[in-house]
Order: structure tokens, then C-alpha cells, then sequence
């Protein structure tokens, strides 16, 4: 059975098809986010502890580290890149328990990540070009860790699954060459935006069954590319997970975290109400009153993505006796849980007449 | 390409593997409502109008009618049961333009529901019972009507997902001898309890595409069964049905609706309110209070699983275009659309920097 097993000092996270999803954040990524890149230029490091923390608490297993900073001082990421990805690392490994995804296009920061990095931690990643072929592998082999293989090569991307399995399979090959095992590969069919390609998702879901049948691969995704451009992606998203895993997709790159109630949608409520007539006490204060008006929350909290993954699980059979399951839903969020008992009477019910 | 093919006298719902998921509404069924059965007997049939309504406005795009009281005035179903289905048959299709799925486990029942109701409706259901196949299947053929098999048969429901295979076989077998042809034939492989049966979801997902790829007919299950007995059952339910889609599953029997606020939490919230020292204008209706307070509705809205199935619509190319989701989010319920921007172009710069 592929297990790909990923640690920092203390903890183990396995990939597995018998292990229940695993979620590795994406949050730690100034990628357009303009105003992070300009923190951490400043060295103000203070959103990546609380993305860190958020994205732990959220559910995340993995985080995912990308320093990609493009610095005004100094346009060549070669030269800051690895020095900013060595201080997060160093960073968030003191913060926080679960291991770690080295992310990055540039290979010193890649080399930065892997000697500043505790335990084993995931590289993120490798793809079919040549070159990245010949500069990444030696890397996972050298720091014996697992690998996220993209599956784009020297042509780009293809529209064509077949196309972008035989990629996959190139990788699987050539890492066999250095002496790294099928297990320690995980590989990203790339997700295409539904909105752009109607075969979307299908495209997926089929690459996933055979790259677990025929490479017996773990796999992952940026998840959230399959709903960009539309609206409500968070439905997309919520109905993606679940099926990706149906086909037996084990992890994704993602955000756990639902995004925090923020300044503008705060006062727009606050002036619906007072619009409405309500009047309220001077001293509430901004959470109570996002709690009180069912508007979520100034912190962050898991997103419902998370409990769209905790719930395939269970459908997976990945949560032994629905532990993980009842604990999740033991949080506020559990709402009607009781009310839905008359309608499973009548489910249940339905089936004995029938 | 299978395609099952059920009519009111306006309205044809197509059910088959490239077509939108069929949703077929369970809620006008009395079996534990006692206050609808009660109702019925008393020849009050408000409560039926109100479902079919919501019902089709949810999104239902076939009706079940179940007419199974057992009268206080009169035990023996098999002299009630018919002239109810009539009534109720003839009543809904008054109502709504949607075809019907005649649901009854008394054959009387079964036919004066067949002679009432226009077009072709949808018949529930045969299983794999010597009596009910002898019993059901010449009025499927005698009506021309498609009808739902489930797959028990008289030593039961087996546990063992091959055996309930072989009996959706033997019924499509028994009908093809009554020359029904098998796209006629739905067959409900199904849905255990996921909290009595860690494989029932598993057993589920592959019984579908068996059913699917080595018998070529569509499939339809009591959904809401999967969640029975555990918490917050919309969580379960919303992953489920997408999951079965992604396998192959092409309708299920369902509540389309989401229950509307009640008056127990509708005085909870607004005590909740008064104790944290808000005041609302006196003129505040109830259902402006359930708006604003973010409470959901006091009418009846389609519930989350409608959401998931549309995404999963749009998922497996069911959704030309994604038009029908846009059209749907288009509803006040589509937010976040904006705010998730920002987290795409992340996903898709991730993607371009790997």
C-alpha cells in the first residue's frame, strides 16, 4: 500500500489511500499578495505566524512554505529568495508542530528549505522539463524526501489527461533512475478552471483512478483552480473535494481557513441594521455582533471546505466509528444535527415500506 | 446511451449518465409524519400542496407520492391507500407540471396511481421478491412505465455488495422476460447507515459503477439514509451525494427543501437577542427578523444539497457552460463570490510558479 510519509521534528503526516485526507495550507505564500511581499521585504513577519497558527487550527496537516518574493531592493530572487525561505521555515517550525511543504521555483531556496527544515518535509516540486528534472531529483534524493510532480513539461500544459498521465509517468520513471521510489512521489494531474474547460472535472477524477491504478501514486491539487472565475466557489469547491476523493485523490494544497469577516462587510451589516431600525448596545463589541447576526467571525475559522473533506472521510471509511467526524461536529457549527432526526425517520422509513 | 425517460403531461425529466442529476422530491409521504398522515385521513390536503410547491421550487424535477396512512377509522391499507394515491395523484399534477414517481407498497395503490396520473410517471418500486416481481412488473409493462428496483429480494437486505448486485441482475433479467427493456429499470443499490457501516459509502460509490458499466441502467437511492443517526447530517449528505454522482449515480430520492425556521428557534433566537440588550423595532416581522439575524427563513428554501448537486452538475460536464450555476448563484445565497477572487488568482499563481 503507497504510503508517502511527510515529518518535522515531532510529527508524522501519511498520504495514503487508507488515511484520511491530507490537507496541506496554502496560506504561506506572498503569490499575489501584495501586501505580504511588502511585509516580509520588511521583515514584519507577523502574518505568516498568524497564517501559520490559523491554518493549524483550522485542520491544515502540512503547511506549505513559499517565499516567492520578488524584493524592489533587489530584483533577483536567486539572491533573496533562499535567505527569506531559510527565516520562515526556521519560523514557523518553531511555532508550529506539523511538517512542512518546501515550495519554490528557485532551486537555492528549494536547497535553503531543505537544510533549514526538521524532520522530512515535502518539496514542492518537480515537473517533466528537462531541466527541472535534472536540477529537482538530485535534491530528493540527496535530502531523501518525498516530491510533488507536476505533470507539465517542455511543451506546457496539455489539455489532454492522456498527455499529462504520460508526463506523470515520465517523472515516476526518471525518479526511479536516481533511486526514488513510486511512494515518495506525489503527483498534481493539474486542475483545470471548470469555467474554462467544461471537462474540468472529469479530466480529473480519471487521471486520479489511474494514476492510484496503474502508477499507485498519491496525488494532490490546487484545489481551488477548479472553481476560479465563478461564482459562489466555495460550492464548487465544497462538491470538488469530496468527488477528487472519491477517485482516490489523498491530499491538496489549499486553504482551510475561512477568511475572517472583514472591515467593509462589518460596517455594511452594522448600517443594515441601524437602517433596519435595530438599535444596539454602545458596548458590543465587533465578534459578539458577527456571532449575534449569523455574519461568522472577525478570526479566522476552518472554511466549509474542511467539512466537506471530514465528511468524505467518513465516506471513505477513513474516520474509524465517525470519531473525527462527532468531535468536528461537537464546535457551534453543528447546527441542526437534531431537527434532520424526523427527516431520517423518514428516510429510514421509506426503505421499509419500499 | 441509457436514458430513462419520465413525463407529466407537460414535462419530461430525462434520467441518464449525461444528463443533470434527477432530483426526486420524497417529502409528500405520510410514513412517520403523523401530523400529515392525520391530515390526510381528515381529507386536508394543505400541507401536500404546500410540499409539491416548495418542492418543485427547490428544484425537484420529479415528484414522489407516497399516499400510505394507515387510517385510525380503517386499518386495512389496501381499501384507503387507493382512492388516497387518486386523490392525491390527481391533486399534485393539478398543482405542479413536474412528472410523478407513484410510490406504494400496496399494489392497489400502485395502480390507481398509474391510472391517475398523466404522461409517464415514475413507479416505486419492484425489488427482488418473488411475490412483489409477479406483482409489479406487469403493471410496469402494462403501463409502460420505468420503475425503481431495489436490490433485497426475500432472504432480505444482504450486507455483501455482490449479492445486492445480483439481485438488481435477476430483476433486470425477470423484466427483460416481461420485455421491459433495462433503461426502463432505476436501480436504488441501497444506501446503508454510514454510522452502522463504515463501507457504505465505498460499497455504495462501487456498486453504482458496476450497475452503471456492466448493466448499463441509472440508478436512484434514499440519500439522506447515508448520514442516519449521526450529527449535523446536511454535512454528510452534501458530500455524499456528490461523491455518488462522481461514481455514476443518476438520481435520488430526496428532501429538496430546507426546513424553514420554527417558531421554538425562532423565540430562542430572539430571547438570545433581547438578553444581549438589542431592541428591535416593534414592527419587525418575523421573517425579517430571520433575514437580518442571519436565521435562515421562516418559508421553505432549497436546502444545501441542492447546492452540492448543482456544483457536482457543473463537476461531471452536466452543466453546459456552467449556466445553470450562475443562474443559481444568482440568488442572494452567493456570497463570497467576490472575496474567493482573491484566493483564485493565488491558487492560479501557485500554479504558474510551479
Amino acid at each position: 500500500m503507497t504510503r508517502t510519509v511527510v515529518e518535522s521534528k515531532t510529527k508524522t503526516a501519511v498520504l495514503g489511500f487508507d488515511e484520511p485526507f491530507c490537507v496541506i495550507g496554502e496560506r504561506i505564500n506572498p503569490t499575489g499578495r501584495k501586501k505580504l511581499a511588502a511585509e516580509l521585504e520588511a521583515g514584519d513577519f507577523s502574518t505568516v505566524e498568524k497564517d501559520a497558527l490559523a491554518q493549524v487550527a483550522a485542520g491544515a496537516t502540512v503547511l506549505d512554505i513559499n517565499a516567492g518574493v520578488v524584493y524592489n531592493s533587489n530584483p533577483n530572487p536567486n539572491e533573496t529568495e533562499p535567505p527569506l525561505m531559510t527565516k520562515i521555515v526556521e519560523l514557523v517550525q518553531g511555532l508550529v508542530e506539523v511538517p512542512l511543504c518546501i515550495d519554490s521555483s528557485v532551486p537555492g531556496a528549494l536547497e535553503a528549505g531543505l537544510e533549514a527544515a526538521e524532520g522530512r518535509p515535502l518539496l514542492n516540486s518537480v515537473t517533466g522539463e528537462e531541466e527541472r528534472l535534472e536540477l529537482v531529483l538530485p535534491l530528493v534524493k540527496k535530502y531523501n524526501v518525498p516530491v510533488v510532480a507536476i505533470s507539465n513539461d517542455d511543451t506546457g500544459i496539455s489539455e489532454d489527461p492522456d498527455v499529462r498521465f504520460d508526463v506523470a509517468k515520465k517523472i515516476v520513471e526518471r525518479a526511479a533512475d536516481f533511486g526514488i521510489p513510486a511512494h515518495d512521489i506525489v503527483v498534481d494531474p493539474l486542475v483545470m478552471p471548470i469555467g474554462a474547460m467544461a471537462t474540468a472535472g472529469q479530466q480529473v477524477f480519471a487521471l486520479v483512478r489511474r494514476l492510484r491504478e496503474e502508477l499507485g501514486v498519491n496525488t494532490t491539487c490546487g484545489a481551488s483552480n477548479i472553481s476560479f472565475g465563478l461564482p459562489n466557489r466555495h460550492g464548487i469547491n465544497n462538491a470538488f473535494l469530496p468527488m477528487a476523493m472519491a477517485a482516490g485523490m489523498t491530499s491538496a494544497i489549499m486553504n482551510p481557513v475561512a477568511l475572517p469577516v472583514g472591515p467593509k462587510k462589518l460596517a455594511e451589516k452594522k448600517a443594515d441594521v441601524e437602517a433596519k431600525g435595530v438599535i444596539l448596545p454602545p458596548d458590543m463589541d465587533d465578534e459578539a455582533f458577527c456571532q449575534l447576526f449569523g455574519l461568522g467571525s472577525t478570526q479566522p475559522r476552518a472554511g466549509k471546505e474542511m467539512e466537506a473533506i471530514r465528511a468524505a472521510n467518513l465516506l471513505t471509511n477513513n474516520d474509524p466509528h465517525g470519531g473525527a467526524w462527532i468531535k468536528f461536529n461537537k464546535a457551534p457549527e453543528a447546527e441542526g444535527a437534531a431537527g434532520e432526526g424526523a427527516r431520517g425517520r423518514r428516510g429510514g422509513g421509506r426503505r421499509r415500506r419500499a
